[in-house]
Order: structure tokens, then sequence, then C-alpha cells
């Protein structure tokens, strides 16, 4: 027996050479569709631009794959693309059965539908793990900075993939609009240096004038309909079983908005009951002041109240200090709805 | 109104250099608890040098973290640290509110019960997303490659983080381990790259003699009891609301357990029910043949062939050309329990 297993062993020695050569190369199999690449529901700059980026970096390393997004660009967005010549990606349909990536959210609920049934390959994100589940191993980058692109940017340069001068000019503006031109709480030294790469290669010599152009459309809300506005920044989460939504107005003044809360409140009250929410919510952030007043339509105050630490006067939270939905409302909410 | 909105702009531009100070620090509280770092239940050995190394580039970058084990060393793992002066990391306790950090797994049921009240700072993976919830953004690293070890070296790599003689010793058997000497479908390029940088690090001349000597210590089964062999790598899953157990033993030879197995389903059966699982199976793999004999004991036998497109004699399943739990067992199994 001892003699047979020491022969087995030596066997397997001589085995191993074959087995390098072997399995040395478990390629993808050939004539695959593209792996469908998209960021969150009501995209902003960071995911469109950051569907266009991970598309961009699958592509230069050897993985075909095509930027997607769940809905059309809003305003801030579709300016971005114009001004550095980049096309808005084609909506996502169905995914049940491909191949996917997915950037800056893993919550199921901010994916379409099927998301559960997709292959999921790749995911880049700087957010909350949101508990999607795979069936098989994957590529996952997430790190705690202040936009998705910023992770996008250090893939690209630590797998040597080029950035073309446009898309570099989208890159910067992402990071500066998710970061609230690196004012937002969520800013890291990391932002920065993308940032300042990413101008450089987009040939972009000030940044912060860039930068206030982008605030100023995100800020223009002249003639839009609550209930768009509302929606325009908008997400969806599921807390300890209850489902709430929260939406973001960044603003260069709150006095912008002082005569549309009631059509605000209308609006979030209309969304709630058709999405069957427990609570929702729209921080008006007044990004001068860097505070936040929160509209707030819910079942039950009392969880609002211990999520911040704060008493509502009517439907309203004053919260000095707050412009992070991520960093600042979403943890504080996510703990009040534990039971 | 315009006019106020121009010069609250200019006043904006002007926060922006001070906010650019004022937040270029959002530095760690001092004086926290270290993170605790841990691998899975039933720990293997890329597990537990995992938590080491994982440990090892936490305190590097300036989070101060202890390595910790779910479990005591394997057989094979009390040799892999006795030959590198490694000291088996203390027992996880409650973990509860605590700063953690995982390695080499991301399902909630192979962490603590309380895993999911914990602070989740930090996960290293090459394993499918097991759907972790956290509140906060976090770093996370997963990567389709053999051993979390490899993305660990990487990692290590990318921060100019030092790894001592005897760590670097630890992480490649622990690459070595995992991808049975880069035997297994799971092994990538990125792998044998690792092992061959991290062999040079510790001064190990001849990483095969040193994997056999391993595996060796492996296969040795004398006089320990079948229980302890089901559970010695064993690891539950939960697919679709089912709870599944999948213990696997890489062996030289089946024939070392010829006369075994009765005693295998014996102790299967026992902690199916003890466990409430719906399915609990046993991989006997010989490494030699590069295929896997699966012992079987479910409440359903239709749902284990149509996973594995093979029949059921009695409670065995040969199942030819199999050898990764991770990448040929529990995708199909996953597939198979949706409904």
């Amino acid at each position: 027996m001892r003699a047979f297993r020491k022969s087995c062993l030596k066997h397997f020695l001589s085995c191993l050479v074959l087995a390098s050569v072997t399995f040395a190369s478990t390629a993808e199999p050939v004539k695959q569709e593209p792996i469908m690449v998209f960021g969150h529901l009501n995209p902003d700059t960071d995911s469109i631009v950051g569907a266009l980026a991970a598309a961009n970096l699958l592509n230069a390393t050897g993985r075909s794959a095509q930027a997607m997004a769940q809905g059309p660009a809003n305003p801030e967005t579709a300016f971005v693309l114009k001004r550095f010549g980049l096309v808005q990606p084609p909506l996502v349909g169905a995914v049940a059965g491909k191949r996917v990536a997915i950037v800056d959210f893993t919550d199921a609920p901010q994916g379409p539908a099927d998301i559960q049934e997709a292959k999921l390959v790749f995911v880049a994100d700087h957010h909350k793990l949101g508990g999607l589940k795979t069936a098989e191993p994957l590529e996952v980058q997430i790190q705690p900075v202040g936009s998705v692109n910023t992770i996008l940017y250090e893939l690209h340069r630590a797998q040597n993939a080029p950035i073309s001068k446009g898309l570099a000019g989208g890159m910067l503006c992402a990071i500066l609009s998710d970061t609230v031109m690196y004012k937002s709480v969520t800013t890291t030294p990391r932002d920065r240096d993308a940032g300042a790469a990413l101008a450089k290669l987009a040939g972009v010599k000030d940044p912060k004038s860039l930068g206030l152009e982008m605030f100023k459309i995100k800020s223009a809300i002249e003639g839009v309909p609550a209930r768009s506005l509302v929606i325009r920044d908008y997400k969806d989460f599921t807390m300890s079983g209850s489902r709430v939504g929260v939406g973001q107005l960044e603003l260069v003044d709150l006095a912008l908005v002082a005569n549309q809360k009631a059509d605000f409140l209308a609006a979030m009250g209309e969304i709630k009951k058709e999405k069957g929410l427990h609570s929702i919510f729209l921080m008006l952030t007044d990004i001068m002041r860097e505070s936040t007043e929160m509209l707030v339509v819910t079942e039950d105050p009392a969880v609002v109240q211990k999520a911040f630490k704060a008493e509502l006067k009517g439907s309203m939270l004053w919260l000095p200090g707050v412009m992070s939905r991520k960093k600042q409302v979403v943890p504080n909410l996510e703990t009040a709805f534990k039971p």
C-alpha cells in the first residue's frame, strides 16, 4: 500500500508538469455576446460615464463589452456627454441569462427586475454591499472613495489600458459631480489624484470652472415638474424588509425651491403609494451651506426621528453638515430600521 | 435673483479652496479596537493564512488589525504553520458591533452567527458573491483566481507592503493547497505568478516537493473518525431557501476510503438531521484521476440528478473531471435549486 501510494505520488508529480500546460489557458469561449455594462436606475453622471469607462476597461483587457444605461441622461449628464463628444449608451433590456457588469451599485432594487437571473462577471462600486448573490466566482472592486470613476481610473492605470481624451473628460466630470467638487465627506485623496490625472488626459485646464458649469445645470429647475425633480436623482432601498426611497437635489441655494415644497410632498406621496414604500425622502442639499433640508413622507415618524436624532417639523427635518445620501443618510436609516 | 446666484457661485468657488484643506484628512478615529480579520468556518490553509496576510496588509497600510480564525487548524494547516514559524490565530468570538475584515468567503452561513451585526470594512475573496449586506461603504476585492492568497499577494505588491519570509511561505502553501498544485480548473496564470514570487520571498527552492508533502498530510486519514473527515473541509450554503452542505476530501487514491463509505453516509445522515439540511454531499476527490466520487444524502434525489446530469447509483454519483467544489459543484446545485 505504502509503495503504491509512493508510486502514485511520483505519477502525480509528473502529471503536474503536464497539468501546468493543459490547464494554462482556460480562455473564455469565443462567439459570446458582449458583456452588458450598466449603472443604477435613474442614472447619474457617475453611473453613465462609469459604464462607458468599465466597458472601455473590459474591452482593453480582452473581454468584449458594451456600455448601456438604465435610463436616459439627466440634464447634467447630457451636458457632460455633449461637451466631451461621448454617446448616450443604449437602454438595457432583459438581462436574464446574459453576462453583465455593473457599476455604481450592488443593491438588487437598483438593477433591472431580472438582475438575479443574469450572469454577473464584474462589479465596480463605491457604495455599501447590497446583498447581490452570484452562482459563480467573479471580479468585484469596491472601494470607499467618492466616485466609481476613481476606481475605474485606477484599474485602467494598473492594467495600462488607454483612456481616450473624451472619456477622460467624462470621467473627470463624474468625479467632480459625485464628490460635489471634492467637497462631500465621501471625498478621498484618491479622488483628487484621479481627477488631476484625468484633467491632464482630457486637456481640461480649469476643472473648477467646468465643475461650476455642471452644477449650474444641475441646479436649473425652472419649469421642471415637481415629480421629475423628486425622481431626478432617486434610489430605492430595502431596509430590514421595508422599502424606502431617497431622492436628492443638490442646489446652490434652497431659496430656489422655497415655494415648491408642498408640490414635492404631494409628488412624494404619490410615488410612495405607487411603489408601496414605507417611507420616501427628498434631500434638498444646499451645497453652499453644506447642509440638507429633508422632506419626509413616512408610515412611522418615530423611525425617522430615531435615525437622525432630530425632530420632524411637519414633514421637514433640518440636517446641518449632511450632504451625502450614501454616508450620512442611508446608514442611519439602515440602523433605525433594524428590529 | 440672478445676481444673488452669481455671487453665491463665486462664494462657492472660494469655499472649494478651503474645503480642499478642511476635508483632506477624514482619518480614522484613534483608539479603536483592531479590526478582527478571519476566514470561513472549518478553516482551511487558504482561510487561516489569508487572515494572517490580510492583517499584515491592513497593518502595513495604517489600519490596526488582528488575524483570527473560526476554528482550529486542520492537519495540513498545522503543518504549514509549524513549517514556516507562524502562529495559529486566536478564535473569533462575538463580532456584533465590531470592525471586521473577512477573507475567503462572503456567504453569511460561513461566518459567525452575528456577522450581519458587525461593521464590515474589508473583504478579499475568490468565490461567488454570497449576499452579505453592509450599512456603509467598504473595500471589497474579489477576483476569480485559485486562491485568496494570490489576491492578497497582489494587494501587498500594489501597496509596497512588506511580506516576511515566514508569511510568504504560508501564502505559497495556501496557493498550492487551494489550486491542488495548480491542477484545479480554478487555477489562473496569476496564481502561478504569485506562487513563484512568494517561493522566492520564502526561500523555497522546490515548491512541488513542498506541495506533495502537504498533500500527503491531507490524505492521511488513518484512525480519523468518519464524522471528522466529513466536516474537515465542509461548507454550508443556502440555495433558494434550502440549506445544503458540501464537504470535500482530496485524496491521492480513492482506495484509501473504499471501506469507509457506509460510515461516511451514516455521519452525513446525522449532520443533515442536526443542521436541518435539505441535502448533504461529500466529494471524494481523486487528485490523480482528477475526478470525484460524490456521496449524497438528500430529501430530493431528482434535484441532485438534475444538477449534475448524472444518475445516482445508490447514494453515489461519479463525476469525471470534477475537482472544484466552487466552480464545478456549487454553481450546478444553485441552478438546480432555483424554482
